[in-house]
């Protein structure tokens, strides 16, 4: 079993896997991701992963055979595993404990030729909907702390397997990313008594709109500010809400088809880029408070989601300091985002 | 001129390039460092860049001419610039300032054909002192509050020109990661009255040396007990000190030593790898207290080198969380390089 040690300069907790570590030799510089006819995602390969957890499918289809539309299974080489206790325990003025865990995969369409931005806006609602039934679900057991939905799209986001689908990984510790944003939005709520993302959205669409790429009647999708990386975008409820588990159905469509608009956009201005997908939750949604885990007021955290182009290598600079040096302003990315739109309509009129 | 733009919900600063915002279509995927024959590093091209700040140069050479061994230029492309006040202004909720700083590039060698793994000992000294003269003389200025020394070698690691080099980064704030470490190392030595370095170095020494990759009378190369990558190395000089600038002349020896030794085992053991290499150093040497700027105590920092070669990609759980998957523990990569120099003795036993 893998083991999560803490950094203890910096708190930063890492997964090592100590079981079955890879050599040198097995750092293959293979350039691209596994595509050769014998993908374990496919319909008809069903018996290649391990049996279903929950699959979205007509109530006349068998478990783990074909007719699903959306489908989760456990990861077959998890980084962390669901089985054990986490034993926790200290080496020296080391933490440490056992690499337990959920890791899992939401297979998001049954055809392998197709990635998210090419999807129909049902089937990324039916995605969303397993998103939720994922956190909602993982939440009930006690040892986890934080659930981690996120997507590497394209060799350059970490991609191995090329049909598409999304990852949720349950860790029984609060991430340090995932802190420091809980951190700095409580800070804010209390020295403001408001939440800082909806001062965001609100700044945002009251000066000029320069970083808005897009927006529905509830959803927005933001160039941020700071942005650390050439058109990273963010995609914010316009509505408060903390926990992703809130999303109202009619909230579900509106965020599906934005998605859709943007990561299409994405794909034509940026020819079919590698991409991060990674949605940020509180870490629980309701219940009475435990001691160790993270508690959310109602206004201090907002939940959103972050898509990452990876376009840019990160160097030293970035790694010593977690500085970012992004040579593309957020205005400019918004802008060929937005101008897309309008040029998309003036096709369309002509048409 | 760049801003430096502040991320209201984490505090990580950003370098924007504003003025020469990069397009879609300049993200082209080159797989190589250029090294085309038109190198502005080498010999006899010393009119290619900016007029040199300092050279090691026999005192009969002549600046911007051939003769020196280690040269230092301005950045022809610096991510910030040296001239200009910070101004330092809101927008609205977000916080910038002008893109002042410094960015200096060290030239290692004349020799284009060599990496640092392949230097002299003597000229890894060069270099060694090189880095203490750019971070006393880059101190004075107040503008500065963090001076960052690294190197990127080869492409993965974000290399542009393939002539070996190191970069100086001076920022008008403390960055994000230097500051959860100083914070780290703090909380400790007020904990404990001790330096947490120290008391690592102590355990890592007294039990078994698992993690132990090389060490000499003066310094210890620990592979660290939460490393985030395979490989990840970190070299500490075993006397206390906090700052860099501190090294003597035998430990400058030292440290050229077993950097030599660690960068020509990696070397062979992962075939050429590409590796960033960054030097962490309190934020000031000395001097009088400044309203605002980091005051390192003398015993909450201990200085040392990180090197990560770069063999594995971060995808989305990484990004999304800080919380890195490690498939190689550190006690397997130590092996690797103490292993190697085994091998070497009973070759030149043999020999």
């Amino acid at each position: 079993m893998a083991e999560i040690r803490k950094d203890p300069i910096t708190g930063r907790w890492v997964i090592i896997a100590v079981d079955r570590s890879q050599r040198p030799s097995d750092f293959v510089h293979n350039q691209s991701v596994q595509n050769d006819g014998s993908c374990p995602f496919c319909v008809g390969a069903e018996d290649k992963t391990p049996p279903e957890i929950v699959a979205l499918r007509p109530q006349d289809t068998q478990a783990n055979k074909p007719g699903w539309k959306v489908r989760v299974v456990p990861n077959k080489f998890p980084a962390l595993k669901i089985e054990g206790e986490l034993e926790k325990h200290g080496v020296g003025l080391y933490d440490v404990m056992h690499g337990v865990g959920a890791h899992e995969v939401i297979v998001e369409t049954p055809d392998h030729s197709l990635g998210m931005a090419d999807l129909e806006v049902s089937n990324i609602a039916d995605i969303l909907e397993m998103y939720k039934n994922r956190l909602l679900d993982l939440s009930k057991d006690p040892r986890f702390k934080y659930i981690l939905i996120f997507k590497n799209h394209g060799y350059e986001a970490g991609a191995t397997l090329a049909h598409t689908h999304s990852q949720v990984i349950a860790t029984p510790v609060t991430p340090i990313n995932i802190k420091s944003e809980l951190h700095g939005a409580r800070e804010y709520f209390l020295m403001k008594d408001r939440c800082l993302f909806c001062d965001i959205i609100r700044q945002e669409l009251m000066f000029g709109k320069d970083r808005v790429a897009i927006e529905n009647e509830l959803f927005i999708v933001l160039a941020p500010f700071a942005s650390r990386f050439p058109f990273e975008f963010c995609i914010l409820p316009k509505k408060h809400a903390h926990n992703y588990t809130s999303i109202s159905e009619e909230e579900k469509w509106a965020l599906a088809d934005i998605l859709k608009a943007l990561l299409t956009r994405m794909k034509d201005v940026l020819n079919d880029p590698s991409y991060n997908f990674i949605l940020h939750t509180s870490p629980r949604a309701e219940g009475p408070a435990r001691p160790g885990y993270w508690q959310t007021l109602p206004y201090d955290f907002h939940w959103h989601i972050e898509i990452i182009p990876r376009l840019t290598r990160t160097a030293g600079f970035e790694w010593g300091t977690g500085f970012y040096i992004n040579p593309t302003a957020p205005e400019e990315a918004a802008k060929y985002i937005r101008q897309w739109e309008i040029k998309k309509k003036e096709m369309n009129y002509m048409a």
